[in-house]
C-alpha cells in the first residue's frame, strides 16, 4: 500500500469471530450509586471488531453478511456447520481497538486505527446491521436470537465459555 | 506473494493474544473410564498459535521473544503497561488451525496451513521456549509463574474470565 495508507497494508476493518457457549459482557461499570451491568448471550457466535483508517460504512453490509453467513457453526448434532443464522445462535459483539495494533519493538502502535468518532459511527452501524440481519432470520427460523454489544470505548469486561472457540480472523 | 506462496500474504503464523484472570483449557477428552482433563491459569496471558505454509523453527525464538515481552500487560497497581514476564503472570498456549483460515464466500478454506506433522513440530518448539523463558523469567523474579498449553490437534474446550481481553493480533 502506498504512502498514504493506514500502515496495516490494504485492510480496513479487523475481525476475530470465536464459537461460544455462553458469554458475559461488562456493558455499564459500577458507579458509588450503581452497581455494574453486564449483558449476556446464550449458544453462538462472539465478534471483536476494529476498524483502521480508511474504513467507510459501504464496507458495513459485506462485512455483516461474512460475519453471520460464515459457516463456522457446529449443529448440536454434530453434522456440517453451518452460519449463525442457520444455527440459530447468539451474537455478542465487542468492540477491539486494540485489534489495530502493530507491534513495533516491546509497544504496540495503534497508528492504523480510524479516529474515535469515525469508530463509533461505524461500529454502531455495524451493530444496526447485525440487530436487523439477525431479526429477519429470527421471522424465517422462529427463533428469538439475540444481539448484544459492548459499549463503545469501554473496557470490555469479558466472560466466556466454548465447547472450542474455533477462533477465525477476517480482514475486511 | 508469488503463486509458490501460502495465500496468505507472506505472513508464516498467526499469533492472537489476550489478557485474563483466570483460564480453563482442556486438553484429554473424556473417556468411558476417566474424566476429562483440564489445566488452568490465573492471572496472564492466552497465546492463540497458528502456523502457515513456510514456518519453520528459525522464526520460534522471535515469536516467543515478540508474545512474551510485548508490554501488553496490567499491572494491579494500573501503573504502565508491562510484558506478561513482567508483570509476572501465567501463560496459557491454545493451538489454533482455524487461524489459518481464508474466506471464500460462505466456507472457510485452510489451504495455507501447515502440514500437521511441521504444525505439531513447531507448536511443541513453541511451547518449550515459552516454557524455557518463563523458567528463566520465574528465577529473576522469585515467582512461580506457570505456562499451560493445549493439545495439538485437540477441540481446544475452553473458558476464561478477563478484566477486558485486549486483544492483539500478530503475524510473523
Amino acid at each position: 500500500m502506498s504512502a498514504e495508507g493506514n500502515g496495516n497494508g490494504s485492510s480496513y476493518a479487523r475481525v476475530i469471530l470465536q464459537q461460544c457457549l455462553s458469554a458475559r459482557l461488562m456493558v455499564q461499570p459500577a458507579t458509588e450509586s450503581e452497581d455494574a451491568e453486564y449483558v449476556q448471550i446464550g449458544r453462538g457466535l462472539i465478534v471483536y471488531v476494529c476498524f483502521l483508517k480508511g474504513a467507510s460504512e459501504t464496507m458495513i453490509d459485506k462485512m455483516v453478511k461474512s460475519v453471520l453467513e460464515a459457516r463456522l457453526s457446529e449443529p448440536t448434532d454434530g453434522g456440517r456447520l453451518v452460519s449463525i443464522l442457520d444455527l440459530p445462535g447468539d451474537v455478542m459483539i465487542i468492540p477491539q481497538a486494540t485489534l489495530g495494533g502493530s507491534l513495533k519493538g516491546k509497544v504496540m502502535q495503534y497508528h492504523g486505527n480510524v479516529q474515535k468518532d469515525d469508530g463509533l459511527r461505524l461500529y454502531t452501524q455495524f451493530v444496526e446491521k447485525c440487530e436487523k440481519t439477525v431479526a429477519i432470520a429470527n421471522v424465517k427460523t422462529g427463533q428469538n436470537s439475540i444481539v448484544r454489544y459492548g459499549t463503545y470505548g469501554n473496557r470490555q469486561v469479558f466472560s466466556t465459555e466454548t465447547n472450542g472457540p474455533y477462533t477465525h480472523y477476517i480482514e475486511f
